[in-house]
C-alpha cells in the first residue's frame, strides 16, 4: 500500500514525540526515516522504525542528546555523539563538515559515541544539496569475516560518496558487504535467492540464501579480501580520529549496537573558483556512461525515479509495520 | 634472481639520467620504482620500467615537467601535473596534502594532467611515514564494464588508504577491479588460473583466465555493481576537482594513457591534540583481527614482510627485464 509522504512524516513525528523527543527534533528525525522510505530504502526507513523505538525504550538511544565538539582547530574536528539519535547526529556532523568546507575548501568531522545512522545516503544527498562533495562512512558491529578467517571480525561499514550536479546528484551508498543487512533482510522476507553469492552459511559454504547468511553473520565482503581490508582501514580512521569504539568493541546484539564511530568529509568545489566544472564534467561522463548497449544507470539515478513516484503516488509501506507504527503514535 | 636494493636503485637512476631526467629527480623517480619491487609490487616497479622509458621516448611523459598549483585557498588546492613523471607528480601532490593537513587538520590536492602513478601504495606509505592519514585515488583508462553493460566504460581506479602506526602502518592499496591489471599480467605470465573469477572473456562469460580478461578489457569490479559505482564516483571527484580528464576521455592504448586525474587527502590526527589515540586504537584492533583461527593479516603486514626479506637477501628481479634495464643504463 502507499501513503502520502506528509502522512508518513506526521505519524512518525507523533510517535517520536510520544517516545519523549522534543517537537522540532522529532520532526527532523521523522523526516529522515520518511525520506528513506520515500527513496526506496524502507529497510532503513519505516521498516526500521519499530526497532528504533525499542532502542529508545532500552536506553541505547538518548532522545535528548545532541553531539558536542570535543577537539579540533581549523578544518578538522572531533565530536562526541553522546548516544543521541544516530540520524540526527549524522545530519549535524555532515552540516559541520559542510561549514568547514565552505571556509577551508575541505573539512572533516569525526563522530564518536553515536548510533546507527539509518540510511547513509541521506548525508550524501544533504552534502550534494548544499553544493558540496560529501564522503562519509560508519563502522558497524562485526558481520564480515576477514580474508583467511571464518568468524566475523570486521564490519560491513557503509561508505557514501556524493557529487553535486544540477540535473541530479551522483550519490553512491554502499555497504562493504556484497549485500547490506537491510538488503539481506528484504530478500529473506520475500524468500528470494540472492542474484550472486552474498556470504557463507553456518558450514562455511558460499551461498545465495539470505536467511542463512543473516544467521551466520558471515557476510561476503565486496571483492573478497579487498572489501574486508577496506572495511578495516575505514574503521581504523573512524575510531582513531573520533577516539571512539572500533568494530571489535561494538556489542554484537543489533538492539544493543551503539557507540559507533563515523567520519564526515565535505569538499566545496566553489572554493577553487570554478563553479561550472562539476556540472560540465559530470554531465559529460554520465552521458557517456549511460549511452550505448545495456541499461546502465549512474549512482543516484534510481533513487530519483523512486522518489518521483513516491511523491506522485504515495510512499510504499508494509501494511503490518505501518499499522504498528500508527498505533505507536496514537492516543 | 635477487639484487641489492641500492644496485637496483643506482641502475634505474642511471637509466633515467640517460633518458634525459635531471639527476636529483632521476634519483627520486628511480627510488619509487625500486621501492615498488622491494615491497613485492614488481608489476609497478622494475617490470613496468621499460614501458616507462618508452613513454618518455614517445612524448607521453615529460621528464622535465613538475606540477604547479593553479587554484585553491585554504586547505584545498588544484594542481596541474603538466604530464610530468606520474610517480614524482603523485609524491609531490601527497607532500602538498600533508603540508595542508599540518596547518589545517585536513588537506586535499586534486591533480590533473598527470601520468600513471605506478604503485599507488607508495603515497600511502609516504603519508603514514609522515604521521598522517592518507587517502588517495587515481582514474585510469576504461577497463571495467559498468553493471548492465558489456563494454568497458569505467576505470578500475585504484584507491589507497593509509593509517600511521609506530609498529607498522596500515596501508591498503586496491584497484577497484577484483584484480589489478598488474596482478592479471602476473597470473597470465605464470599461466596460472585466478583464485576467483576476475572478469569476462570476449564472449561475456565470467572467467578465471587472466589472459582472456586482459584481451577483452572487461575486468570484474569488486562487488559487481558496487565496484563500478564506486569507480565512477571517485572518477567524478578526481576529474571535477582537478578540472582534468574523466576516464571516458583517456586514451585506451596503455602506452598513450595520460592526462590522468588524481586526488590526495591527508589528515593529521595530532591537530586533535591526542597523538596517542591512533596507536592505542589501531594496535588493539590489529591484535583482535589477527588473533584466533586462520592466518589473517592486516593491510600492509605482507608488504613489511617482503620488504624485510628484500633488504636482507636482495630484491627479487626478473632476469630478462633486469638485463634489458641494465643495458638501457649502460654506455
Amino acid at each position: 500500500m502507499r501513503v502520502p509522504f506528509e502522512t508518513l512524516h506526521d505519524v512518525l513525528t507523533a510517535s517520536l514525540i510520544k517516545a519523549g523527543m522534543a517537537g522540532d527534533r522529532a520532526r527532523a528525525c521523522a523526516r529522515l526515516f520518511a525520506e528513506a522510505s520515500r527513496d526506496g530504502v524502507a529497510s532503513h526507513g519505516l521498516n526500521r522504525f519499530p526497532r528504533f523505538l525499542r532502542m529508545i525504550a532500552n536506553g541505547v538511544v538518548d532522545v535528548a542528546a545532541s553531539p558536542v565538539r570535543v577537539a579540533g582547530a581549523g578544518a578538522l574536528e572531533r565530536w562526541d555523539g553522546r548516544q543521541g539519535p544516530g540520524n540526527l547526529n549524522a545530519r549535524d556532523a555532515m552540516d559541520g563538515a559542510i561549514g568547514l568546507a565552505r571556509r577551508h575548501g575541505i573539512g572533516g568531522v569525526a563522530l564518536a559515541n553515536t548510533n546507527h545512522w539509518m540510511r547513509g545516503g541521506s548525508y550524501g544527498w544533504q552534502a550534494a544539496d548544499a553544493g558540496v562533495i560529501g564522503v562519509c562512512w560508519t563502522n558497524t558491529l562485526a558481520n564480515v569475516p576477514p580474508w583467511g578467517a571464518a568468524d566475523p571480525r570486521v564490519g560491513n561499514n557503509p561508505l557514501v560518496v556524493a557529487i553535486p550536479r544540477r540535473r541530479g546528484h551522483v550519490v553512491l551508498d554502499m555497504a562493504l558487504s556484497q549485500f547490506s543487512v537491510g538488503a539481506l533482510t528484504a530478500y529473506a522476507a520475500r524468500g528470494e535467492a540472492l542474484p550472486v553469492a552474498g556470504g557463507y552459511d553456518a558450514a562455511g559454504t558460499l551461498t545465495d540464501d539470505a536467511e542463512a547468511i543473516l544467521a551466520s553473520k558471515r557476510l561476503l565482503p565486496v571483492g573478497f579480501w579487498k572489501g574486508s581490508g577496506l572495511a578495516f582501514a575505514l574503521d581504523m580512521i573512524a575510531a582513531s580520529l573520533s577516539a571512539g569504539q572500533a568494530t571489535h568493541e561494538i556489542a554484537l546484539d543489533p538492539e544493543l549496537e551503539t557507540r559507533l564511530s563515523q567520519v564526515f568529509i565535505a569538499i566545496d568545489p566553489r572554493t577553487l573558483g570554478a563553479d561550472g566544472d562539476t556540472d560540465r564534467i559530470v554531465d559529460a561522463a554520465i552521458a557517456h556512461l549511460t549511452a550505448g548497449e545495456g541499461a546502465v544507470r549512474y549512482p543516484g539515478a534510481r533513487t530519483l525515479e523512486i522518489r518521483a513516484r513516491s511523491l506522485r503516488e504515495g510512499v510504499e509501506v508494509d501494511a503490518a509495520i505501518w499499522s504498528e507504527v500508527q498505533a505507536s503514535a496514537a492516543g
